[in-house]
C-alpha cells in the first residue's frame, strides 16, 4: 500500500475521541465506529471523525488502516470476530496497554488473511474516560510504542510509524515482552500503589475520615490520582500482564522494604541521600520530558 | 491582646514568602526576616513584607504575632535562641509539618516567659522550594492545623485562627499526636511510596533507562511528583516523627500485600472490586475539597 487514506477508528472513548481530534485538517479520511449510535453521531456533529455507519463491516472493508480504541478483551474479540471483514493489504493496530496478548491474536487471525497487524501503545491517557472526556492535545508529545515481531511486515510498521508520527508523537519500536516489562514498570505499578496508598488513608472509620480529608492535600492528590481511573480498564491491563506486573510488585517492595529499614534504624543521614538520589533521577527524568 | 498589628514572618522560603503575599492588602503590618541579605532586599522590594532589619531580635521584640516560617530543626532552634525578645503576651506560631517535639519546645522556652506558644501546620506546599518558588494563592483553601494543649491560651488560639483564616484557610485545631499521625497518613507516607517507586523504575542501567524514561507518561509524573521535594526538609520531618511514620509504613505494606495476593492469586474480580472501592473513596475526598 502506497499511502494510507481511509482510517477507522473504532471505539470512541477517551483514547479514541481524541485520536480524531488530534486528526482535524490532516489529509486521513476518518472512518468513525462506536457501539452507541448517539456517540457517533456527536462524533460526526463535533468534527470527531468524517463518516461513520450503522453497520461497522461497511467501514472495516473501507480501511486502509484500522486503529482499535477499545478494552483489551474487545481488541480481541473484534480482531476475530471481524477478520474477515479487512481487506488483503489492510492494516489494523490498536491502543491497549499490554501487547503480547494483543499481538499474539491479531497475528494468529489476520495473518493468515493477508491483514497485517501491528501493535501500538500511546503512552497516553487521564484518570477520566469515555468521549466526552476527550481533547485534541491528549497525544501531544506522548511516546507511541509500536511492536515488532518476526511476523511483522516492515511496510506496514513504517505506515503506522508515520500515522503515529503524524500527530506530533514520538514512536518508539519494541518487542513486546519488553514493552509489557517496560509498561509493568513505568505505569502498571503505580495503580497498584495509587490504590494501596487510598486504601491506607482513606479507608477508615466516618470520624477519622473527618480529619483525613482535612489532611489531604496536593501531595496527596497527585500520589492518587490514577486510583480514579476505571477500575474494568486496569483489571484488564494487570489481568493482561500478570507475570511482569508481579515481577515489578516484587522489586517495589525490595525498595520500600529498604527504606522502611532505613527509617526504622534512625538511619536518617542514608535516608535523606535516598532523597537526594531518587529527587536526582526524577528531575533527570522530568529534564528529558521538556525535550 | 486585643488585636494583632505587627505580624513577624521568620524565614522567607516558599512558605514564608507566600505567606507574605498572601498577607497583600490586610491589615497586618508585615516585618519580614531571612538569614541573606540579599532575600530581605528581594522581599521588600517585591511588596512581600513591609519592613525589615538586618537584626532579626529587633523585629521579634515588635511583632505581637510571629510565624516561624523554617525547617523543624532551625523552628527549635530559634524558639531557644530567642526566647527572651519576645514582649510577653506575644504570641509564636510555626508552620512546622510535626507537632509533637515543636510545640513541646515551644511551650518548654516560651511559656515560662509570659510568651504563648500556638503550634500551626498548613496543608501547603508544592515540590519546589525557596523564595522564588513563592506565589501569592498557595494557601488559598488549604487547611492549616493549630494545636492546642493542655498549655495553650484559649485568646492565643483564637487570635492564631483568625489569622490564618483572614488568607482564606480553614482552620482544624487537633492535639499534637493525632496531629502526627494525621499527617504521617496523609502527607509523610506519599514521600515514602514515590521515593521508593521512583527507585524502582530509574535505578537502573543506562540501556534499560533510556526505555524506561519513554515509557513514562502523566501516571508516573504525578505519582512520583512529590520524589524532586526538599531531601533535607523530608529526612528532618521524618526523622521527627518516626514513630507515627512507622505505623503508617506498616499499614500500607498490608494494604499492598493484600493487593499482591489477591494478583498472585489471580482473583481478578475481587481485584477489579478494590480499584473500584478505592475510586470511589478518592472521587469522594476531591468533591469535599472542591467544596
Amino acid at each position: 500500500m502506497e499511502k494510507i487514506e481511509n482510517v477507522a477508528i473504532i471505539g470512541l472513548g477517551l483514547l479514541g475521541a481524541s485520536l480524531g481530534m488530534a486528526l482535524r485538517g490532516r489529509t486521513y479520511r476518518r472512518l468513525g465506529w462506536t457501539r452507541r449510535s448517539e456517540v457517533r453521531s456527536w462524533a460526526l456533529e463535533n468534527n470527531v471523525i468524517d463518516e461513520t455507519r450503522d453497520d461497522i463491516k461497511e467501514l472495516l472493508a473501507k480501511a486502509d488502516l484500522t486503529i482499535l480504541c477499545l478494552p483489551i478483551p474487545r481488541v480481541m474479540e473484534y480482531i476475530e470476530t471481524y477478520a474477515d471483514c479487512w481487506k488483503p493489504g489492510a492494516m489494523v493496530s490498536d491502543i491497549g496497554s499490554v501487547k503480547e496478548v494483543i499481538v499474539n491474536c491479531g497475528e494468529k487471525f489476520l495473518t493468515p488473511l493477508g491483514v497485517n497487524f501491528v501493535g501500538g501503545h500511546p503512552m497516553a491517557g487521564t484518570e477520566n474516560s469515555g468521549p466526552y472526556a476527550a481533547f485534541e492535545k491528549l497525544y501531544v508529545n506522548a511516546e507511541v510504542f509500536v511492536t515488532k515481531t518476526d511476523n511483522t511486515s516492515i511496510e506496514a510498521l513504517n505506515h503506522v510509524k508515520e500515522f503515529w508520527e503524524s500527530i506530533g508523537t514520538k514512536v518508539v519500536v519494541t518487542a513486546l515482552r519488553e514493552h509489557d516489562s517496560l509498561v509493568a514498570h513505568t505505569s502498571h505499578i503505580s495503580h497498584i500503589l495509587a490504590l494501596a496508598l487510598t486504601e491506607a488513608v482513606l479507608d477508615c472509620d466516618l470520624e477519622t475520615l473527618a480529619l483525613r480529608y482535612s489532611g489531604c492535600a496536593t501531595g496527596f492528590r497527585d500520589t492518587s490520582r490514577i486510583t480514579s481511573s476505571s477500575p474494568s480498564m486496569w483489571r484488564e491491563i494487570i489481568e493482561n500482564n500478570q507475570t511482569a506486573v508481579l515481577e515489578v510488585l516484587k522489586e517495589f517492595g525490595k525498595r520500600y522494604t529498604n527504606l522502611s529499614e532505613i527509617i526504622k534504624n534512625k538511619d536518617y543521614d542514608k535516608l535523606e541521600a535516598e532523597f537526594a538520589k531518587g529527587k536526582k533521577m526524577r528531575d533527570a527524568w522530568m529534564e528529558y520530558k521538556k525535550g
